[in-house]
């Protein structure tokens, strides 16, 4: 992993099915990125090295992905300067996501999560992209085209529904 | 500060006011304890330092008090094998004091947090005296007159209430 | 059953997929226990009797758990000096868990119920041994051991990742 | 107290400004009751004897009003077989009246408590009086006339705000 | 249906899976009902007849059961000076069963209705049955048995449980 | 009250400081309407009669406002085939809102009632302006002009704050 | 599509199992329609058209259903002077419902939306006809036929039940 | 205004008692930044023009403020490729806050709100600044300082409270 701009950790392997598409996204706009698990609360001390050598690594923004009382996203925030976003994963025992998305969003005064939709990591990567691409031109292309071919389908969508009739569906 | 039982610690000063309930019951039921600040987002490193010495230096149970994303218990807990009691702190900025109560009570599997009220700091200096007590007898003995007391308490109200009738009040 | 240091209690035998969790994890930390069925609402003499007599049988904590209107580990508190532990178990017509949860969290001043999550009963377990292990070396070894294990288990699911590739999982 | 149809209780003499509405609107009714303090965490024996005798000293129904983790209502049911009337009380650190209400309302099969609305104290003596006048044509005459007058209010608000136009409130 | 002490009414037939349970318990409790449908938003004039003739009819307290925004059973208790014990029913639309909870247990000061737990019409007829107990000493008997039988239940649990060990469930 | 196009009927004359909002908006809006009290627990039958003759009276949309468990809006839906817009209000001993909220919100099919915003009772009012001035041109005409007002209120705002700088608020 | 007297819009296809009941209600009402797509986060522009032209079109009332953050009926809402419906749909990674409602029911003072229940696409439907048969005899006219059916449902179901006894359900 | 990196918007000038802490803070950290209003509901065209016109200006990263069904930080990035920040504001008929909350945190896949606390109009501040500091070395500089500063803040509080004892609070 030569240069990396955007760091993906998360608690626990469970988490990757939701995790990944921050993965697959970056991928496709072009953003480089690094994926590895890292607990706040089972490898505290892994943890503290993450977060305080991110930014010397040149990592522009993390994405911390986490459940339940989810520690991870706010605990880095608090061990470095750069823009960490949360996402809170729906885990097994989770009160219906309440607890993952209180424990990130949040954050006492001085200490920001970016936190995005329960679940939606995918818009956390696409959120590290528009961050990065706020500074690179060629980034920033990538997310207009992203931006357009979700308005095509959207306008596909229509036609189609409109040609065949709502009964069709 | 000789020999310490019980450890307060909390994120700000601004928990003062709820969290010193914690010491002023340990104090009526004679465990000795040491009241202290330690914020997890503002000062991680004495965060680490404080809940990685805390069993060496005698301490048999820690109370940590925190609001919104309250993240102070369950780290603490995460780098100790002692019984961490969680008070969820109402602040001005929380819902409701959702967040802090589910930030401490929805710790992940392996890492417990023994959660009381929202601003239960009492019930938490209760609780470790109980733990105390359960190991040494004068203090299980200032347990059983705490609860008599409580509950002469109740009955003198009742009496009160019979002889005035609920007109009084 | 001679020696034993936690006792772990439940309203109804279908708690027990979850409530068993406690068993187990005591079983690995080396704590003594036993497990029994106790309904606050169908058997409250039998309650009282259980509360009544831990201590002088030489229990050192007490794990209730109940569903729905949860008032086992609430009212076995009001009897006992010693520490109970209450586990939120999320039943078939639970609203959501929430019913459970605030039922046990919410005890008001003087008589202290240690919540853990819901359907938390391993951490529940892990809580009692915490509290036997603040005053017995053995049991905290035991715990440091198991921190241990946790740790080098996510260390190894981190390994595999970062070897394997995210697209892997 | 002679012949009393009507047992009101309560945890605290805090609950009494909330309660104290169960009794007037008995009053109003004439339907006879009693008034008085049991805690079922602070005097749990005392609660277990009011429950015992409630049924054979002649009462029909029991009011009982409680806050926070609210288990007075539901042990009390479990103890006798009188119908338990259960007041939701919104004390000072409830989370917004949720834990009362949930704590009263969400019985588990075999033991129900008839919950009423949140702080509805006087809901709670109308609908003792009402199972009372369910058997007892007198008191259902009174409620008869108690709907008749609160229809009336109701017109004579009405008429009043027509003649005067909205403007004027 | 000659003489009926409690009519058991609800707004649509999906509901009888959940109220049919309130027939079987009264059945089993020796109390005489019937069991019918009413809508409050689709027969509003039938609604209107059952609630004004039931007291005539010789009934002495009405079961009704709702989902979703439930305003039957509030509605019927503002025709008539019944006791009317509300269950709230969890339907398919349901936010989570909040809204019907919240439709009928906040009814305003005048008109209370005795609420239930989610889906709990079981425990709606042991209320019904506990109405009439309180006036009819057979009836007072039969619950007297019921929960007895409950009790048992619970002791031969925890007799099978401590005698097969836990790790067999 | 010659031709009146919208009504505005509330369960009692406390919610008029929220209600008026109504009136003083169709007033604005060159709307006709009456104002009055009908309630659904305490005057039923002057229910009836409001909702059975409003359509054969002219108006063209009933406004209803009610707090608590409300059933005022959906109970008058259920008897006229004219839109009804229900008011959630926000009452003393409501549980902050929800109760009146899905009281009114979650209908079940068949009977919807148009439900705005707690204590949105000038969106009501503008909600009924819109149904008549789809219909009529003058009526629509005023809602531009209001529209036009409230964009003119925005951008002075702008240009006020943009003018003095934020440090002046 | 000429003469269309409403538009059912969504953000996107996936809304349509939902949604499509609005069109088959208003098909059964007799009240002319058209069904489209239309995004406000994917597709703006073509929101902005829609909301700015409809009117001009000859539409008397606008049906917008959408998922989680739901902007699209209050968006629309902001653009033009006709009644807006919004339908809260429950999406996949929706909180339960919560997020929709919200978004679509809590609009600011002067841009109302009529909400109907979560998933609530019929009554929307409903709705819609109601806004058009206030001016419009026939429509009217339909809609007391829907009614009168609905009712005879009731009724059929509440004879079979009576017949046929609780047990055969 | 020559070099603006962050544009700070609200809807409404009541939002500015909140939204002037971002300022403030973006003022401390050195990032240049500019405050104005922009409704999404009153004034959409000035908001598509914000939006497009925002990257092309030279703009960073935009905080929105908005409260109840808050649609402007949704709506806004929607429209453009940069971060767009959101800050939930508490507002007066808000249902506790949950309604801005959900509104700005649940946004659909494609399209990301980067959300914090409630009212956490700071820390949107110091959000914007990490973003510009991620790529300017004098921004992440002041951000050091201001970790340092806060840390500091806790320890002077830490040394008062050991001096002088939580008795003097």
């Amino acid at each position: 992993m030569s240069k990396v701009q955007v760091g993906i950790i998360m608690g626990s392997n469970s988490d990757l099915p939701v995790m990944k598409q921050a993965a697959e996204v970056l991928e496709e706009l072009g953003v480089s990125f690094e994926v590895t698990i890292v607990s706040a609360h089972r490898t505290p001390e892994r943890m503290v090295t993450y977060a305080n050598e991110a930014r010397a690594r040149g990592i522009k923004a993390i994405i911390a992905g986490a459940g339940g009382a989810a520690h991870l996203p706010g605990m880095v925030a608090s061990m470095t300067s750069l823009p960490v976003i949360g996402v809170p994963v729906k885990s097994s025992n989770s009160i219906d996501g309440w607890d993952s998305v209180l424990s990130i969003l949040q954050m006492p005064g001085g200490v920001p999560v970016a936190t995005v939709a329960l679940n939606g990591a995918k818009n956390a990567g696409i959120l590290a992209a528009q961050m990065v691409g706020a500074f690179e031109a060629d980034i920033a292309e990538n997310l207009d085209k992203f931006k357009q071919a979700m308005k095509e389908k959207v306008l596909d969508a229509a036609a189609e529904l409109e040609e065949k009739g709502y009964q069709a569906f």
